[in-house]
């Protein structure tokens, strides 16, 4: 059978000597922060000053949001079967989907879009906002990145723009997601502010990130929290124990 | 049913507020390294400079080894299916296993453990790592953390110790790993030399952390890795793509 | 905190009393064919004895495919990092997705709404398939379940639908999905067969299955073919042993 | 690169042909009920007509247990963050570990060791019962496969005994299991009955399985009720729905 063929461009491995995206891994560690790794590793290119500083900061937004989220809870039921920590961790992380954050990437395809056709159509980004508005109206599609079921000002989507707009990274990505917001309140007559998701997708965006890579800034973030979450359940529960209640009523045959 | 009752000391969601370890999570995002955010959780407590600058050295080390270790292929492949991004990543951290990072885990336990000992029986490094090796013999079972399939001499590990000196992180632990490895080559008459895995049990160990968090040092860190190669596999590859080649022989009835 | 309400149509356990789609267990247990269970809980009722043959034929027909498919491939690498035995048999599971067994469930999906449109429009299934083929080509869009990289006969395929022609569950999924395989052949000028997947998508639809269940049957059915996977590779392998080759080149910076 | 060479006793796939375990797959597909293929697929030969009907016994005793065991939550609440069907599934067979369906596997060795012993040492199941029991006591370790949380007389268990015993499958591994249950009963004067993991465990040691295989049977069986699980979630229920409810109480810094 003759040998499959392919290329590579993350990490070159030979006998003592590994070289990920062009640096050397013995140079990298200790010189460079790991969020800048993480930067290198998804993006190719070492971060400047600014997009490092950025990249810490998304990344501690998407750490741990308690105990009640999806990834929590599966993390800290398989847990409670009594699995290795990896496997328990995995299944938290196997619940990012499309409704739990899953705004990254979708928000992060629907600006991508919506500022390109800004730069083709010579659009403001108020102007814009308001045409994407109407047309999901029109298609009874919500856009996704707005309102959260909590927090109706969540300090993590404040801290992050404010950082953005002082490290000078917020750019078109940022205002089309702002003039949104504005646009969303005036037609619902209520406030429906960028939430955490929106937030991270708009950044990324203005960082050049592929919208594909979204969930993954999540993933990475949030895997210090389940790792957290995981230890908290081996070390202070008991295996199987009953762990949440509801009142279930059987409605079958 | 009455409600299940628990305490937990992650994080405390409040509507507009979010404190982890102590910490509003608006603090922690642009004046913490997420390095030191990932310390915090795992720890309890913020690191100290040099416990921090060693937390970002050890998630690097870990970061990512090339397209062959079990983790990449799991991720490379499962992507190829067609899922979604993170059940991707979390193949192949399901991969991490007994023996796929499993040293570090089993080799932080047998350190802490040999630490204890000399502690308890006022014995020197090499006297314990003395003793170690002779046991380890006699019940025909290997020491983790020693030895690498590719590297003889691995540059992660010589550049983790020699920071670990520098930061004042180096303690009994790293004394004893590095006494198992002079008594492994006496014995055996050759070079085993410490191991990325054994490195980290070491250093870890060292930090005051739990030996059941081992794993997770690798975990954190090849998450990174793990998505550069998802991200890789899905815009450079086909679909379903044959991706590796063996010869195959069905020896079945 | 309020409990949460929900209901579930599937079991009921009470102290010595587990009722299952409303049959106590003990009274399946012995009395009714696994393959049937199956079937009783997937659909809410018992099968005939027709289509509970045909449940054994599909499920088996989707059991097993040598090495090379990403499920054998992600089971056995998981497994070989040394994990639990569920978790290497999930990580193959997590590689059917839109490329690995995906056809059943959008070819289900498909073959629904076209079997609607037909009687919708009062249209025969030649020239249902007439237009959908016609369709599909001006969108750019391949028909899924159709052709396969190995089999230009598959055998599984030809077994199952004679089965459905002599079970009588054949019925106008099965007559539209003929028809698109012969309008495909009439105009791309080569033979581009029902494969297994597109059968199966056709079977379970003219048993009245949700599509959104497509994929669900060969992961049951998979399920087994994956444990003798990971069996094989725990039992007659090294751990953490090069599974595959390949020649990898490193065209990084 | 020389290519990777290995043996598979499993499947030989060759264009239009597909044998497993020395069967073609379209010989299989119709005549034989799914639970002998997964009974051939684990064991390497076709069932007998009493090891046939035990498989199907075992496999539907396993099959559901309601929404409450950890791999009902897992599916449910990963199924709630959007994603495929069988990442869904997969992360509720990811709970099955040491506490969850482990004593299967663990049971199913300690049994066998068990009956080696009595074999050996020419010990009936009774004398063997109340060593092991015994022995155990004095190690302070649990006995795994005996008592429930719910069923003091499981009618799971009651059904696979009777069955066991009317086809002759039940031998020296479920009279050990018996003896054992009655000494326990003697010495902890209160009833510890064999529960329907501890039953599966004797079963299929007295079916000549490897123990290594315990957790699989489970693994198959509940990946049907993990189906319905799932299905049940994402057809009548919200997305990220808040599913369960605890009191929860942030007791960090």
């Amino acid at each position: 059978m003759d040998a499959v063929k392919w290329k590579t461009g993350i990490t070159k491995v030979e006998p003592n000597k590994i070289v990920t995206r062009g640096y050397p891994q013995d140079e990298l560690i200790g010189n460079v922060p790991f969020s800048h790794v993480v930067f290198l590793l998804m993006k190719g290119e070492m971060p400047s000053e600014s997009e490092g500083k950025m990249m810490d900061a998304i990344l501690t937004a998407c750490v741990d949001h308690g105990v009640t989220p999806p990834s929590s809870q599966a993390s800290r039921v398989v847990a409670s079967g009594g699995v290795p920590m990896p496997t328990a961790i995995a299944a938290g992380l196997m619940s990012i989907g499309d409704f739990h954050g899953g705004a990254i990437e979708k928000g992060a395809l629907f600006l991508q879009d919506g500022v390109k056709r800004m730069k083709d159509e010579g659009k403001s980004a108020e102007k814009m906002a308001s045409i994407l508005v109407k047309e999901s109206k029109e298609k009874g599609k919500r856009i996704l990145g707005f309102g959260h079921r909590i927090h109706t000002d969540d300090p993590r989507t404040k801290k992050l723009l404010l950082l953005a707009e002082e490290l000078g990274i917020a750019k078109e990505h940022v205002a089309l997601s702002r003039a949104i917001a504005v646009e969303l309140e005036k037609t619902l007559g209520k406030k429906l502010p960028i939430n955490v998701d929106g937030c991270v997708a708009a950044l990324i965006s203005d960082m050049g990130f592929d919208w594909r890579l979204g969930k993954a800034f999540f993933v990475i973030g949030r895997t210090a929290g389940l790792t957290a979450q995981v230890y908290e359940e081996i070390s202070r529960e008991k295996p199987m124990r009953r762990m949440w209640s509801a009142d279930v009523e059987y409605d079958g045959p």
